[in-house]
């Protein structure tokens, strides 16, 4: 970048807000993905304006400007692939607004999700998309990537929550999607077009969630089975008995072994899966709920089914869930981590071909996630010979993306596609469907300056 | 449309499915508003392959085509504004499939709303977008307009069911958006742009819809108010409570008057605000949830607090709910029907506004509706001049969607734009976002062929 346009980029956001010192740019290359990629400059915008002002520069430029919340996806949504701008949207970190009598609320992009949480949970509301980062994701990251979670089997994803938004498009213009009312029909729906866009379309630079009531109670339970079928049937018959939990996450043998040998949280270790269930609603029904899940796990033969009563004993539990992946990464450094979602109905099926892919190659595979939703977070590790298992492990990753389509699933269910996925995403979108994608994306952003390089493959790879 | 290229046309579909005589045109020439234009020729096709290629030829050719379910819309969306084609979905009229264990179904567009709600219950699942034309609307209209209904307050909308679609764009290509998986994120979402775009941007042909368990059980209680606000409070209250009702209605005292001067029903004639409040859920908690609804009515003054336990009762209250809007068209032909949203806490302050209005021009303006989400039927009517009210009635729209937009509403809730509301999309939409969605069509029907004339006013109003 010349330095005079440099200095234009630096006016506009004060000479505070920006940066292009080496160690400064370090900080904003990566994400939770293993790749890097340096930034020309890192800025920090404080205001709409100055968003607008920027990507309005950097369009009559042809500067890329890559969105940041905070740099923690899979999939390489925030990596500044081509150089040019990262945009870290750290400066929008307030709670503008919680409505409680609309149960609405206003934020910016950089509130923390947990801190959100915690905010709506003290005046007796609840923000329920809970991806596994919330702790310290944002919002707008959220939104960028339209984060799933574990409670989405009752309570859906993030785009499930976000009434509105302001966005600032490349050209500059500032559009305001949606509203805080609870029904709009005015124009095209063009919120859930920027939910989930990954930086491509726009940045946004406010968003109206919808809330709901805090339940009133909730209840966790396990149950571990000597084998998948058995804990799968278990979660299609809760289902089909009406009952939907707010949670229905499995680990199989695998990972409990791995989290237990780490961190040794008590799990049954002779067990091949291990259903985690959450109840939650009005405590009436909820002793109710839970008694018919335990006799469902009961009639398909669970060797075990405890109830955690108490705070500390869920809270225990929750923290095995959550221990997974840590303790996986213990296992090898060599991991891809997919996110496949298949029918509900399919995972065993599923979780069978990934044991066989698993077998072909000699490689572990361990599963776990979001039975309630179908969506599988599936580990593909190197095997003892480390680095040497990188090719098996890439192929290993193509047939169960294969066999995920061959059973009406998805490649990813709450990640992204970004970098990691792109090659694939042909996969899923037939090519008039990608080719509707590619145009919105040209049309809104006609120079290719918002987050270029990212969910399409490029026209080599794609033929 | 030259001879030739109508043969061409009823070539596709074939000679059985193509009409041009004028008594079938008239039958394809109005909607739910008294609006009344003709095509040049109905059509009917009877395959995905048939409407991509009749398109294809209209796209090449110039020939404007509308898309048509049941033609039941209150904005005008399927009239044949600049002629051409209608094409008639008829016969896209299966229930492809009603999937149990993963709680979807596969729907074509023509099936009646209803008809798939009474499908999907034989099975124990439960469809909750139920818009007032449920019983003739079809599943295709109700996804163009992203229709709402009573059971929006708990359930969400049209587009809250919509996983995927497969769609027809203006050019004739064929794209399947979304999938029938519970999470998904791969490429854009485009399944929502194409809900609630008013058959602008594309034909639906096939749709992948979200069903839920049927909740055990429900019960309905009515509550009369000496006055609106405190009808409003009692709103405000049990949401505040935590209890989200199923459906939460209300009717004001004319609404009430002229229920029962022309049905009968029993209903309290002296009452200023009548509210309709249905729960739902587990038997266990349906008890307490009543007796909370009910003390918070009680607590806030109402009149008369009666619960329906009986089928029979529940039934002849919902009953009086959907006579209003036929009873009003017994007090006069002359009937403007809105449906503005504004925030819940807003609907005191609204009601009054509309007050205000009615008195100010000395007419009749009646409203009923769904208290729970703030989206309010606001019937302007005709005095005893009759036609002589009709430019009173106009201003008193206008006057009423500045207080709306004022509050912070929007001008419609659930009905659409189409061609009722176009000159005033702008009063929502500031000038980047009207422009975005303009160029979105733009994009995606650069010949304008696809229900021209729709949702955006022309150039010259606009000015």
């Amino acid at each position: 970048m010349d330095k005079n346009l440099e200095k234009q980029f630096r006016a506009i956001v004060g000479a505070d807000h920006f940066t292009d010192v080496q160690e400064d740019l370090l900080c904003y290359a990566f994400d939770a993905t293993r790749e890097q990629y340096l930034p020309e400059a890192v800025l920090f915008p404080g205001s709409v304006q100055e968003v607008s002002a920027v990507l309005r520069l950097a369009n009559a430029r042809g500067v890329p400007v890559v969105p940041r919340g905070a740099g923690s996806g899979f999939t390489g949504g925030s990596l500044p692939l081509k150089g040019g701008l990262v945009m870290a949207m750290n400066r929008f970190d307030r709670i503008r607004l919680i409505d409680t009598d609309n149960l609405v609320a206003e934020v910016e992009p950089a509130v923390v999700t947990a801190k959100f949480q915690a905010a709506v949970e003290t005046v007796g509301l609840f923000y329920p998309p809970d991806p596994a980062s919330y702790t310290f994701s944002t919002l707008g990251g959220n939104i960028a990537e339209n984060a799933g979670g574990m409670r989405a089997v009752k309570y859906g994803v993030t785009k499930d929550y976000v009434r509105g938004l302001e966005v600032v498009l490349p050209s500059g213009e500032i559009v305001h999607t949606g509203s805080a009312c609870a029904k709009d029909v005015v124009g095209y729906d063009l919120t859930t077009l920027f939910v989930g866009s990954e930086g491509t379309l726009g940045v946004v630079t406010k968003a109206i969630l919808r809330l709901l009531p805090l339940p009133e109670a909730k209840q966790t339970l396990s149950a571990s089975f000597s084998d998948m079928g058995a804990a799968a049937r278990t979660v299609s018959e809760i289902i089909g008995r009406g009952i939907v939990p707010a949670t229905l996450e499995f680990l199989d043998g695998a990972s409990l072994g791995a989290v237990e040998k780490h961190f040794g949280l008590g799990l049954p270790t002779d067990a091949e899966a291990f259903l985690l269930i959450e109840v939650d609603g009005d405590q009436a029904g909820l002793d109710r709920s839970l008694n018919r899940v335990r006799s469902v796990c009961e009639k398909n033969g669970a060797l075990e089914v405890k109830v955690a009563r108490q705070k500390a004993e869920q809270d225990e539990l929750w923290r095995a869930r959550r221990a997974v992946s840590p303790a996986l990464r213990a296992i090898s450094h060599y991991r891809m981590n997919e996110d496949i979602v298949v029918p509900r109905s399919k995972i065993p099926e599923m979780i069978e071909r990934i044991q066989q892919t698993a077998e072909k190659y000699g490689i572990p595979i361990i599963s776990f996630g979001h039975a309630g939703d179908g969506n599988i977070h599936v580990n593909v590790m190197a095997g003892p010979a480390g680095e040497a298992d990188l090719p098996k492990m890439k192929k290993a990753v193509v047939e169960i993306f294969e066999a995920t389509v061959a059973l009406a699933g998805r490649i990813s269910g709450e990640h992204g596609i970004g970098l990691a996925k792109q090659p694939y995403i042909g996969m899923n979108l037939d090519a008039p469907t990608l080719a509707l994608c590619r145009l919105l994306k040209k049309t809104l952003d006609p120079n290719n300056i918002l987050n270029p390089g990212k969910m399409f493959p490029s026209v080599r790879e794609a033929h």
